[in-house]
């Protein structure tokens, strides 16, 4: 029979045991911090009126809008593939192309305004890095089909409150708020680069061209301005400068008044919000475009205050220019002010956990019809590794309370003891292992973080009793004491079997 | 200008707004009541001392095991791509795949025994239909590491516990159990095929072409047990049976007496456990993997009992065929016993909403040792369907009290309100869509399923009180009452503006 198996036994090469390059396993506690706050988030924006919504994982790449007809794979970014009726399907890569698809294949059904919330993977078929996964979640809540200011003050005021509810304390963070109009009005009001041509007829080419130019341009270099800082970003909105290297890196070629205005534009922000929106004014009360983006957010900040929301958490800011180029009205970005020590031990501020703004051509791209829509995205990892910085993860990390096998025929009577301890509401096992090496059920013991190990051998069980260790006490004393103190185990008691729920909770601290 | 911007456009077809074949969106209700289910599971997995595992949407298609060496892409079913660097790819069509290449992967890390529960969303490349979707979810929990039949006693405890915890009454479910070895008894006792030749040497190969026999004639068979019944079964395993169309379907040629014992076993449920016990022993006693299978059986009742789980929750049942080919030891089946009526009116029993049992070759393929693991798995749209049929299902669908807008220049006023009931822990939100037209403020709280409009006109605010709206009684009456008596208009409130949440709260009952 052997020989007949070795005969017919082919040499197999064996799968490997391993995650996809760039994906990642998250195991008990991992998962368990993660929903719990997600849960006090949705809370909140279920508070807010905000609805949840789920779609699956696969759109169409012509929904979500990342083909492109030159090419015979959709863009990179995306994992795509070909399905069996030549359509090409992909995993969404984030959760407003679906809101986007929702909302105009829905259009007839949803309440105008649609306030919706959704929690769930996306994924980036990118390189994957250190930190950097092909698979994360998002958190976004929108409003759809709002044109009104009241609707961008609302996610302000939802993102504050979602923000404490999970655990970041009042001071620990602010929203910044500023507005893609204002940009637009410093633009506006810088005079048409000298190099172009004047001429009614080529008026609109120029002015096509001076905006791609300002997108391209304007807008790549101001997002700089975190690192690089006001002298270093007008170097680069003028003739360029020179990087750490020696390297020369080209300017945008803009004249300098016209880049120092951008600059005070961005550094506008004064000692509270009405010295910042009067800083603006004087910069751009000339532009109609400019006007209106101040006063909407003169109109956020007046909307907020009436409920409580002030400066000390609510804050003009006209640097705050990460997704400028993305968003066309108000935009908003939670920054959490306590440092921590980055990689090199430097203290620094913890920065961005949650970004978003007004885009209102949502659903243009399906329907022709503008939308107006607004909505912010937490970042879940980002804010999960806040939490963890504070101390304030939640999740339950207790392990279970382990019931040891002694005599392996006695089965019924441990799960007898394990049922009991579930009925009363407390995480309990029995040891499912080969019960032989109790040294091995220890160690599972403490694998699994068990506070407490019950043990009933031959003995306790005659006389009705059952042991309770501590381990947690056990691991304390373990560590501290000496061999002398130890062999006294204080950290194991005896009780009565009919005692063990009570007995437990008692050791538990319940 | 606008000229120039119709020289510019180009005819461009809009992408469509839909999900792509077989996938579906879920909104609100349906993903509350969804998640109230799974986190009312994940609580009683919990307390058993499962812990959560969250893998990728993502696997190797090799990790997976559904590639085929001999086609150019990974086997139908699945949702596969190619990578950049040639890996094929594929999203998970299961949560016990990946739970096999998580045991295989962290093996020297995991606890031994490892119990673990997953939830969410698997994909099937397969053709939609009616209610079949190619994106659902699945909910799982195993135990690893544990040859124990303590191991399947307890996740048959743990799906009792968790179909009451969702709202399954006791007596209106039941979990069946069944047992592969009994089966392999009952095919050991069976007389060798006549047609067969005997022989030393080719012992091996009848052997191993009268498993193969067993496993795809009798499994698929008996698998149709529920549909044809016994003597349907019958005919099956012998000469064939004519079906309804008069066509002829081919039997699997096994002789009268050993069809009969197959029977037989699948009728030996007696009027109780230990009835059943007696006639499995009767029947197959001779078989020592039988007898195994039998003493199995009766430890797991024995272990359920112990603890409580009586024959009103556990009942044996060789008739439950369903997984008996893909399961190496005891199998369960959770099957809810009350009626719904089915879509042509008839009274019929639920049926099945979760099944698992013992597979012993969890991630050999992996690592060459086979590690014995159980399981279950719940159907979660199944279990929802019977919640909903019994009313039981949980998920907040009350809408939020809407706050109109009577006045726009007072959208601070009514936001003030919005915030004061917010902040109350009541689920509110001011209108944000265009004001003009109130009737459709009012149209709009209707689709929000609102059970309360709150108005303030400019009469009202000067006179410092607010009007609540019941849109639940207003309904009703509307339903109801004539004209005359809708013209009082009970159904709405004037109160003081400082009385606003102390009057919501009394209208909401709370």
């Amino acid at each position: 029979m052997a020989n007949d198996k070795t005969q017919g036994a082919k040499a197999v090469r064996r799968p490997r045991a391993e995650t996809p390059k760039g994906f990642r396993d998250y195991f008990g506690a991992e998962v368990t911090a993660r929903k719990a706050m997600l849960d006090k988030i949705a809370e909140v924006y279920h508070r807010y009126g905000f609805d949840p919504l789920e779609t699956s994982a696969v759109e169409t790449v012509e929904a979500l809008g990342k083909f492109l007809p030159d090419v015979d794979r959709p863009n990179e970014g995306v994992f795509g593939w070909q399905d069996e009726d030549a359509d090409w399907l992909a995993l969404r890569y984030d959760l407003t192309a679906p809101l986007a698809r929702v909302a105009a294949q829905y259009r007839n059904d949803l309440p105008s305004p649609y306030r919706r919330f959704a929690m769930g993977p996306v994924w980036r078929n990118e390189k994957p890095g250190p930190g950097r996964f092909r698979q994360f979640y998002q958190c976004d809540a929108d409003t759809v089909g709002s044109a009104s200011v009241a609707a961008d003050a609302e996610i302000c005021a939802m993102l504050s409150d979602a923000l404490e509810a999970v655990g970041i304390e009042r001071g620990d963070y602010v929203i910044k708020v500023n507005n893609r109009k204002v940009l637009n009005g410093v633009l506006e009001l810088a005079a048409p680069l000298p190099s172009f041509p004047e001429g009614d007829n080529l008026r609109g080419t120029i002015e096509a061209v001076w905006d791609e130019f300002k997108r391209n341009g304007v807008l790549r270099t101001i997002d700089k301005f975190d690192k690089i800082g006001p002298a270093g970003v007008l170097e680069l909105l003028t003739e360029g400068r020179l990087d750490q290297s020696g390297a020369r890196i080209d300017g945008v070629g803009l004249g300098k008044p016209v880049a120092e205005e951008i600059i005070a534009f961005m550094t506008a922000r004064g000692s509270d919000n009405r010295v910042t929106l009067a800083n603006l004014r004087a910069l751009i009360g000339k532009s109609e475009v400019g006007m209106e983006g101040i006063d909407e957010l003169e109109q956020i900040i007046n909307l907020l205050e009436t409920q409580g929301y002030g400066p000390d958490r609510i804050v003009i800011d006209p640097s705050v220019v990460r997704g400028l180029g993305y968003y066309t009205g108000p935009v908003y970005e939670a920054e959490l002010t306590f440092e921590i020590l980055d990689e090199k031990g430097r203290k620094r501020s913890f920065g961005s956990v949650a970004g978003g703004g007004r885009y209102d051509d949502l659903v243009k791209r399906f329907t022709g019809q503008a939308v107006p829509a607004t909505g912010v995205s937490i970042g879940v990892d980002r804010l999960l590794a806040a939490l963890a910085a504070k101390g304030r993860l939640a999740g339950d990390t207790a392990g279970p309370v382990v019931v040891t096998v002694m005599d392996r025929d006695r089965m019924a009577d441990y799960m007898g003891m394990v049922g009991e301890l579930r009925s009363a509401g407390i995480r309990a096992e029995v040891y499912l292992g080969n019960p032989k090496n109790f040294g091995n059920q220890l160690k599972y013991a403490d694998k699994r973080q068990s506070p407490i190990a019950i043990i009933q051998g031959g003995n306790e069980a005659s006389s009705g009793v059952v042991i309770l260790k501590d381990l947690i006490l056990g691991a304390k004393i373990a560590q501290s004491a000496t061999l002398e103190e130890w062999k006294d185990q204080p950290a194991q008691v005896e009780v009565p079997r009919g005692d063990l729920v009570a007995a437990v909770r008692k050791m538990l601290g319940e």
